[in-house]
């Protein structure tokens, strides 16, 4: 079923332990598309400057992604500058540049207003909502935000938030907007603002599905090397969209499968710089991934007889 | 089949932001015989002091713990005072008074000496290989151990666990012990150094287990109240060790049972101050609460007819 995600796609540079890149593709949405669309077709609203490179256009396009919804502007393209340390968890922003994304509003074409399934990117929450405006009774709106917003747009996030069905978050961010220190009480606490569900990301500790009556944790896979992190919450938030978007209900099977798969394609994007993994991998990759994670995770019921 | 532990039997003070508490039952070895005992008889080899009450010990005989190597000696028993922040996940140690811990020899009582499972304790790497000088071919020796014999005994930490077979080490430990700030790395450096298994504790986060071709994870229990985690670490080891002493074979499967089985026993330990929620379990609400594990990590296979 049709999926559509409004978010940056970005020119980013970025510092790890291992290397640095400059001016490489990133961008929520282009992370977010590119992970979904193993599963299934995407819209992307988004906007681009004039030095955007056609081939990362191309890229998007092989990848079966609708890009009607994406606009060229006067202008250079949004770009973020990043540094991470060996504590890989959390990046150090050095420099963000606006740039198109200044101006940015969204416009959904004809096409993509009956769009099922939707992704809200990290935006600016009152962007967010323009674009709930503009889609007619999708199944369900997800909705990804972060610590910019959460200190400095709190009102339009909680007007946003009421209207989202899942939120992901990090945990630091989920504390953030809660109030809450504990993880438990503070998913209860978002639960009371709007989303039925609320996905917490933890980074390498894996991450929490929280509903009215229950939680699904899945772990992160162990991986020996992580070369950057930049884009795995949009890439699992991708893996996880996808998946629901390929299932005509929402069980609580789907949602395991989708926070699975969620992150089997997070796993894949920290493997190399910018969208370098993602780029290589193919269905059957990630099966045999969705696989490691059920051998990482998988125990005995204990026996009837046992006690 | 016979399960041995050597460790503290201690009176802690502690002070969490729930509340504070004075001179309550604690010690490694108290945390790990209890939780053990669930499963499996177990031997205790400790000192108290004088001033040790009766009722503790008590409570221990009537878990069917064996106490045989227990010795009272002059002066006052071992104690450690701590403080936990809103960040449960570590100690602040405020003070701790060997008393007639400084002057302890372990000796195994002869009845001892062929116990099938030995767990070391977290005490100093030297007493704890006099205590495998005196057990004849155990099955499995695991041991923990912590920041303070990294630091300050390297060499007779490194002559320990070429004798052991499990380690069990906190994330931040295992880093330092191994230089490896990758976790994956940390405990394959940990496994070159003598143990076929590393369970690595990562409090909130769960524990992993790392054997040289493979890996399982387990989550903590989210937990809207945790009061105390003194004691979360034996707890977890008492349940895994314990749950290996009730099986003839060392497979795969029981590994996976007794993770799963010591991160319950931890779920209940934390739930209350010192022993106490211990006090009041039994074997149905273990049962019970290793079925909300299994809720809380099972998803479904992938159909094989989906691509």
């Amino acid at each position: 079923m049709s999926l559509l995600v409004v978010g940056s796609v970005a020119l980013d540079s970025v510092e790890t332990p291992f290397g640095i890149k400059e001016d490489v593709l990133g961008g929520s949405a282009t992370y977010f598309s590119t992970s979904a669309s193993f599963f299934s077709p995407v819209n992307v609203v988004a906007v681009v400057g004039e030095d955007f490179p056609e081939p990362h256009l191309q890229f998007l396009r092989e990848r079966g992604v609708n890009l009607d919804g994406l606009t060229r502007e006067p202008g250079r393209t949004f770009r973020w500058k990043g540094r991470y340390g060996w504590q890989l968890n959390e990046a150090e922003t050095l420099d963000t540049q606006l740039n198109v994304f200044q101006s940015f509003t969204p416009r959904l074409p004809d096409s993509y207003r009956d769009s099922r399934y939707v992704f809200l990117g990290n935006i600016h929450p009152e962007l967010q909502s323009q674009v709930l405006d503009q889609v007619k009774g999708p199944r369900l709106v997800a909705a990804d935000t972060m610590n910019f917003w959460i200190t400095g747009s709190r009102p339009a996030l909680l007007k946003t938030l009421e209207r989202v069905d899942l939120l992901f978050i990090n945990d630091s961010e989920a504390r953030q907007l809660s109030g809450e220190h504990n993880i438990v009480l503070a998913a209860r606490n978002i639960l009371a603002m709007g989303p039925k569900r609320v996905v917490i990301k933890r980074g390498e500790y894996g991450a929490l599905l929280f509903e009215h009556d229950h939680v699904f944790a899945c772990p992160a896979l162990p991986l020996a090397e992580v070369f950057d992190p930049t884009g795995a919450g949009d890439t699992f938030a991708g893996g996880f969209m996808g998946t629901l978007a390929t299932s005509e209900e929402l069980s609580p099977a789907i949602l395991r499968r989708a926070m699975v798969m969620g992150s089997v394609m997070a796993s894949f994007a920290v493997e190399k710089f910018s969208l370098e993994r993602l780029r290589e991998i193919d269905r059957g990759l990630i099966r045999a991934r969705f696989s490691d994670f059920k051998k990482l995770t998988h125990f005995e019921d204990l026996g009837p007889l046992e006690d």
